[in-house]
């Protein structure tokens, strides 16, 4: 069993379930992934459409992985638009907006998982993102100015069990293993075609 | 006034309003904002807060731009969860879900904008985003493995009154001024602090 990831504080005490996390069959999964890597391909999707102006709505509401087709238990549908100041109706969180969002939420599950793994209760994990932007990127007006954030800043607040050093090794843990966080720092090859 | 970003396809043909695009507006706004470049300095935000295992909840609510703070019309809460073959819940999607969804609705704004500014009316807007991803990253079960996505495609299906290549230039105009793009091809500086 690997334990590379989640670093439990003591291997030769067994994982027990802690902050919701079933934390055994978590060590369980990644032994399963381990002996069969292909498990491990996963293809996430979304579909969008227009809805007028600049607003769209999403759904979300199956993947590929762990060798197959999966459904989420109910498909999601999430709205974007840009507020009034930037011609918009407000139908919605801007899509950076919904940036931030991600990385608020790949973040605080990594704390939870590794946490558990680590035997340290959370009382609780809240955090603020923020992202600093000049939009004279997106607008056109400067060369010298990219379209999108500059930089994004995020502070949690941790509250368990376990010393303020403890805790913030976990939210450095899961920094360091944070898909969204990975994506946002390193960038992503994308692809865009319009089918004719 | 600057078209330089939506380059109206006739500059001396007064833009008016269409796809639900208050084309006048954007063009006014675009002006006001080339001659007092302090008011496209934007900070958006979003509070994550932990609900138990993997599950949390994001409010996005207000943000500051044109020179103060502005909020929603209404304060939206987004949920994020891993699914069950990844030990949540699946009480929300999973926080890489909701990159492919800020992705859809980014650029399809710019879509609408874009063709509002050159005369085009949209009839509609789709898009399928995917992401592929090998979570022997996130698992920790491989060092030669990103956490995040290797790749994401995007395929649109856009009808209007023009030609295909017209729409398709649309496309590649939206791509070219998306923040969302910028971000998740050109990554971020983010920083991550834990308040003790």
């Amino acid at each position: 069993m690997s334990t590379n990831t989640i670093e439990a504080s003591s291997p030769k005490r067994p994982p027990t379930p802690r902050n919701g996390v079933d934390t055994p069959k978590l060590f369980a999964t990644i032994a399963v992934v381990a002996d069969q890597p292909s498990l491990a391909e996963f293809r996430f999707r979304a579909q969008g459409r227009w809805m007028g102006g600049t607003h769209s709505r999403t759904t979300i509401s199956g993947f590929y992985g762990v060798g197959g087709e999966m459904r989420h238990v109910e498909a999601i549908e999430a709205d974007s638009d840009h507020p009034s100041v930037l011609c918009g109706e407000d139908r919605g969180p801007t899509p950076v907006e919904w940036l931030l969002h991600a990385l608020a939420g790949c973040l605080t599950a990594g704390i939870a998982n590794i946490a558990a793994a680590r035997g340290v209760s959370l009382g609780s994990v809240a955090c603020d993102v923020e992202g600093d932007m000049d939009l004279r990127g997106i607008l056109g007006l400067s060369r010298d100015v990219r379209n999108g954030f500059r930089a994004i800043q995020v502070r949690f607040r941790v509250t368990g069990d376990a010393p303020a050093e403890t805790l913030r090794k976990i939210v450095e843990q899961s920094r360091a293993r944070s898909a969204v966080f990975d994506v946002l720092t390193n960038g992503v090859p994308v692809d865009i075609k319009m089918n004719s």
